[in-house]
């Protein structure tokens, strides 16, 4: 059995790493928030850029803080919602911090029992509405 | 010990599901290619689509087939090449099934002693070329 266990680890540490890879390659900007707490658990430098602060410190710190005029139980609540509903769009919010407008999809998961949400952050200027303007 | 491995355990199946999350939330096409083997060890539904194939027949299949004209070793070897150098652009290749013209962005990292390819496929048409045309 340990040695079964420590077949899967080795495998685990793999995706730990592809885990990494894949979220610093993204041109997306991604947040992982646990939902119970509210907290940003990891974010990629993307994101860091959009939100306007080090990964270092929005790591740990409360993921509605980051936007105006927002109550973190409806907001948190609000994205879990909206994650769960195939029908709704994506939340709109300004960012406190640099005072952008952006827009927040979300998908809810649980991982090692706690529910937890990958919110994708989509800035007004990116490419995509670029191109949806265009067509 | 067994204790200290089992938590590592639990953190490590976390991270297996945030790699899933992500691979399929993220809207570019991503492989994951093995290069000792030249195999595709894992690919997203966005990849499959821009291959032209279901993801299960992709999985374990030689990634070269996939393009046109591509000889294995001096492909796999470039794009670890291209991968390591910051001067180098994507490689340009055309897929096999759908002869679409792609470009290749490929990252090379180690997972669990083996190195390992994270290539976004990026199609001629896609909102990043529409953007780049207009600025």
């Amino acid at each position: 059995a340990q040695l079964a266990l420590e077949k899967d680890y080795e495998t685990h540490r793999d995706y730990e790493t592809r885990y990494r890879v894949i979220m610093e390659a993204s041109r997306d900007a991604l947040v992982l928030v646990d939902v119970a707490s509210g907290r940003i658990v990891d974010l990629n430098a993307a994101a860091a850029q959009v939100l306007g602060a080090d990964a270092d410190t929005l790591t740990g710190s409360a993921f509605t803080q980051e936007f105006d005029g927002r109550k973190r139980g409806e907001f948190i609540e609000g994205l879990v919602l909206s994650a769960s509903d195939d029908t709704s769009g994506p939340v709109p919010v300004k960012t406190r911090r640099g005072k952008l407008d952006v827009a927040i999809h979300p998908i809810v998961f649980r991982a090692a029992g706690d529910k937890s949400l990958l919110c994708r952050i989509e800035t007004a200027k990116s490419a995509e509405s670029v191109a949806a303007e265009l067509s």
